[in-house]
């Protein structure tokens, strides 16, 4: 009886070990986007805030600039380069008015978050990524990488930062 | 001997805690907020993103919404109303635009967070504040409160917003 009582418990227990692995790392099967091979970190959309951004024209969108601890680490320390283990993500989502805010406020001025447009990686890796500043870089849309064409253009349009380790946004107080 | 040595450590703990607290805490004399009493939650920039927004107009800010665990747990579990111990904070920057992000994209289309405005908190405690729906409300500039004035204004501000437990905010994935 004692014996069948553990089983359940050691069975209770990998269930649940393996429920919150899934939890936390997403899909199995998860992709990695091509070119730098980065895969979606887990728990990203946890990670703190380092700044907000809004991309008007063709792009129309508002994005959220998260990092793990060690890009928050460096972005209040004022460290640059950013040592190896830095990822910092982009969230986009649709820039779009609210109506609901704007009845309060009495007139059309708010702005929101709308359907989320797509996510990206920079993950700081100087030995991986010797010929792009030791970045990888990654852009995911509903859980899926976008091309090798895309990712192509990633590092040069980064490149103009180069005096801040090519990284555009700055850390918002 | 050894009574001076666990003096000594009992000292250089309670030092620590004090070092400790005082970091954690902001300055000891931190004001609490008029008509609510709110003092500024300890380590809310470390808190989890739940969205951005964008009020043009005469306030024309950049604002990134954050919330404390509870807040977090209850806003993905579409939990209303709100439990007591939500904490939601807005930080407000200046919309400004970017220059460097402008010349990368060749137009003038990139907005970033430029100097911090204020920082405001919604604090959920229904036996503290029957009145307003359970939630007490603060305004902090540079870690100085609003006037009284000012906060008599929150509770009749968001009341349109009863439906969603006063909070204008949804999450963004």
């Amino acid at each position: 009886m004692k014996r069948i009582a553990f089983l359940l418990v050691a069975v209770a227990t990998l269930a649940g070990v393996v429920a919150f692995t899934a939890r936390a790392s997403g899909p199995a099967d998860e992709e990695a986007a091509p070119v730098f091979g980065v895969k979606i970190p887990p728990g990203y959309r946890d990670w703190r805030l380092i700044s907000v951004a809004h991309e008007a024209g063709n792009l129309n969108d508002f994005r959220a600039i998260l990092g793990n601890d060690v890009a928050i680490k460096a972005y209040r320390e004022g460290k640059l380069p950013f040592p190896d283990g830095t990822i910092i993500v982009r969230l986009a989502w649709s820039y779009v008015p609210s109506e609901e805010n704007n009845k309060v406020f009495g007139r059309a001025q708010s702005f929101v978050a709308g359907p989320p447009i797509n996510v990206q990686f920079m993950v700081k890796d100087s030995s991986k990524y010797p010929t792009t500043g030791g970045w990888g870089f990654a852009q995911f849309k509903d859980g899926k990488p976008a091309d090798e064409a895309l990712h192509k253009t990633c590092f040069p349009c980064h490149e103009p930062a180069k005096a801040r380790d090519f990284v555009f946004t700055h850390y918002a107080p």
